[in-house]
């Protein structure tokens, strides 16, 4: 009698083994000439034993400058990522239930890169398509436009003037996969590549990763950055994660272990004592910028919590300060109808020119077919107690977290 | 009895109602992600009792750089009025007859923006996509390139170097819709919505509307700006209106009700005597530009009207000087292969750079939320009969008219 | 008995007739709005009785900055010659059994000029596209970056900063056409057109026809450029063919009869002994250019030849010396991962910036109307004696050629 359900388990082990490779689609691929304009998946196909109803879509934008534009959403049954592969893997957008990643900029569109031109308006032509939730700055430079130093075709050390945030966010990815695990958790995975790379240029690989699980309220990006050149390379790079109304309210504040907190400029100085308090949207606010050296803990672990005024809502980003040493707290607090946000961006440096990070030491290098890795993990915290949970683990941190020190690090302690 | 004839007549009474709704169609919306290649109605669907036939038609051109350029063509019966949304809703041509509003320019296609870099060759890169018989010169700035100063997103006054008119010309339309009334006289309207909007930036929005009734052989702008943003803005708009062959020959002349001109630099200084007429196709012929006050009546109605050398065609403007209170006639008669063309300009100022242009106070500024309208109309005039009670308006327009005074105006009395 | 013959000789004669009319399509237009994505025609539809199978393929290339992107691929049977219309009808690669015409760039797409800035990084921004075998540098200007003059709108002399070999490459063909003779020796044909055309700027018109018999391991360009203009106009024209692994390795030469070889810079000067040989891929070699002043039979034709170490294979280019007097070599044997690659560049010049040409005499003008016609023939060269039989070709022209005097050259004997 055991005969039946043997045959019968094995028949479903090895139905198993196969349904236990990932499901993948290539949604683009420049090397086979590939991009969907319109693709979905769901867990009635792909993990039909998965409790929570998960998809994963993606469509093309039509109209004005969108025309064109790849969005990927992916919906894990709770929350809602939307995810821009034309504008470099940037991510516009999550929503779980009422509680939103995102802000109103004065841009509506998802603007075409083809629309941009980096270099306006004195080197802030970023700025005419920059509307994202998280926006990556980078890879050959990022921080303010200005004059550098290069090195050009004829191997000579020559001028050229930077751009505000450099071009990554702005370069469309040349191959999107979507994985998703037939096993529990039933990980789904949008994966991209995006490339800063050209003769007498950088040759750099962004791999991208965005991980969600079914059912849960966080998720996690893992990027690789690759020198793919034959020489060493210096790169930057700044996760520019931007939060507006209505988290982002009066009595709003952002909660850092940090070892101190060096205002950017003057103007920044003034509201030094304030500078983790948010005030409502005031018209004519002018932007004050934080540098900051997180304190982490005896892995290198740490985190950024931005908790609103009720204490019942907060979002949450993790990150290892091995690979992202400091930290940037923009608060930009201006009128709603001229951008009321602020940024929690953790990076490899300050937004400086790369001049001036270069000076300080903050400018890293990549070996002949070196990579780094960076991995965030973006929480979203949704009534009191879980928002105290995320409190503790800050407190935590700043009481007991240590930092790496950055030998040529030119902040200063303030408080 | 009565019964039957009341319930007929409530649902006749109901369905006329209905029928009166204008009719209405979003070709473009960027918010919903819409933008249809090809889309057309006309007099037989939407207007059975109109005696013109009518006709609004939506395509979308391919190949070189105009690939994925719209076009609509209203054709109300007698003219067919070339509109492009991918280039700011600007005018590409207007035909009635042997009438025709356009000119012969260097550039043969219907550029995409896409490939204009606006910055090229010394900020002069928007002549790159330039052919249209109306082109919008704004919104942020108008007039010469070159350095102005300008608010950084820290605040500081910072310099950048202008382009050349603008980029309102070089933005495609966010919304576009076609309203049509169904009762008479039938107006035919297509509307467009453009943004030059955001961070630290201008939040200008325009909305225009081309409004022509079937049959007639004139056509109506209602532009609106709008500052939506919650600070002061500056903005300028110049109607850039340009005349070739056949309309403009040797023997044609501009002519505007005007209390001075004043020559843009030595060399129109050169031309003054004749400013107003115009000589053949000459080869080399370096323009000559005239900065004028129009004259207008006792509502700040003007007109300007540019007639042929037979006087049996003219082509006119009218506008309202309390909206645009200058006008520019730049005259470009070189060879017909280097381009032929005269623009006949109103606007907020005169096409100095910015920098020059606000020092004279022609710069205007928008409070937060405030709008300001435009309203232009242009006149085909075919024939003698037709031509001459043109001439006539602008006759009593010069002998009566008035100006209003602009305190700062650097323009001086040459005539 | 000789009627039937006859009838039948007539019958064949007037079909051979209609059937020796060439083959043509048009596959895109921008004139008439036509831009097919996907197109192939082939010798069993178009020439029957060719024994060479031929094809020619047009597709339109997807996803990331290659969306949109247009190619055609002619297959004469022995060889396969991929043109990009999108990018100024370069040639992207030729292929021949396992002799290939390509380099392996940091650039792996084929990008679309929507996503190029040329004035990106100090006017090096031509370099973020670059990866084609074959690429036309001008036609206003080629060469290094840098300042020069030109007359603005006004009449008035003004300075610009050129970009790095001009706009040409990036400027989609605004007609593509494709014509096969139908009689021996059934000759395929792709014709582009490609403007350089704009008000108070050049009006240069590039007439491309590529031509390549089936079965053949040659193929021609036949270049016209015409001034569509009523004025004077410079031009600059420069033939940039890049040849990488694995037809260039250590050991591989580049042969050339010349009057004399110089460097281009100092680094170049260190380099001269071995001014024509070829080094393996080095990291961190800094690009060496020579400049030379090839000699000619006596109706003015060169060639220069790529020779692999085993002398086994071998790539050419034939010119005429009276249309393109100047050839630089541009040794930049980096890494591989770097783009290890040598330029083999006829041209109206050198690539000095234009302001330095220019001094030199080497800025040749079209007077209004006027064409200037270039014709260059590329042959692969593969087995020994194909190989012996090219390098005799060299060796002749060396001992007899001659020079045609540049007057104003500043090239020094070296040799």
């Amino acid at each position: 009698m055991r005969t039946l359900p043997l045959a019968f388990a094995l028949c479903l082990s090895s139905h198993v083994a196969f349904a236990q490779e990932p499901f993948h689609e290539t949604l683009t691929s420049t090397a086979e000439s590939v991009n969907d304009e319109i693709w979905s998946a769901d867990s009635r196909q792909v993990t039909p034993n998965c409790e929570h109803d998960w998809s994963i879509t993606k469509e093309t934008l039509r109209g004005g400058r969108q025309e064109g534009v790849d969005i990927i959403t992916v919906d894990n049954g709770v929350m809602q990522i939307v995810l821009c592969p034309t504008r470099g893997m940037g991510i516009l957008k999550v929503t779980s239930g009422d509680l939103q990643l995102k802000w109103d900029s004065p841009v509506k569109e998802v603007v075409n890169p083809q629309f941009v031109n980096l270099a306006s308006r004195g080197g802030l032509g970023w700025l005419e398509g920059f509307n994202e939730f998280l926006c990556r700055c980078g890879l050959e430079n990022n921080g303010h436009p200005g004059t550098d130093k290069f090195i050009n075709n004829v191997g000579d050390e020559a001028e050229m003037e930077l751009t505000l945030h450099g071009k990554i966010a702005n370069i469309p990815a040349s191959k999107v996969e979507v994985v998703v695990d037939r096993k529990p958790p039933f990980a789904l995975r949008v994966k991209g590549q995006v490339y800063e790379s050209f003769l007498f240029g950088p040759k750099l690989q962004l791999q991208t990763e965005l991980v969600v699980l079914p059912g849960e309220n966080t998720f996690q990006l893992n990027d690789t950055i690759t020198n793919k050149g034959a020489q060493e390379q210096e790169f930057q790079l700044l996760y520019h994660a931007n939060f507006g109304s209505p988290l982002l309210a009066a009595g709003a504040e952002v909660l850092v272990p940090t070892h101190n907190v060096t205002p950017f400029n003057d103007h920044a100085a003034a509201g030094m004592k304030n500078w983790s308090k948010y005030e409502g949207p005031t018209a004519g606010f002018v932007e004050q910028v934080y540098l900051l050296k997180p304190k982490a803990d005896h892995n290198g672990h740490t985190m950024a919590l931005l908790v609103n005024r009720a204490t019942a809502q907060a979002a949450s980003i993790g990150w290892s300060i091995k690979q992202l040493p400091y930290l940037t707290v923009w608060k930009n607090t201006g009128a709603a109808a001229d951008g009321y946000v602020t940024g929690i961006e953790p990076g490899t440096n300050y937004p400086n020119n790369r001049s001036v990070e270069r000076e300080a030491g903050r400018v890293p290098k990549l070996a002949p077919g070196e990579s780094r890795e960076m991995t965030l993990t973006f929480g979203l915290h949704s009534g009191g107690n879980a928002v105290e949970a995320a409190i503790n683990q800050i407190t935590v941190l700043q009481m007991s977290g240590q930092g790496i020190d950055s030998p040529n690090s030119t902040t200063t302690p303030r408080q």
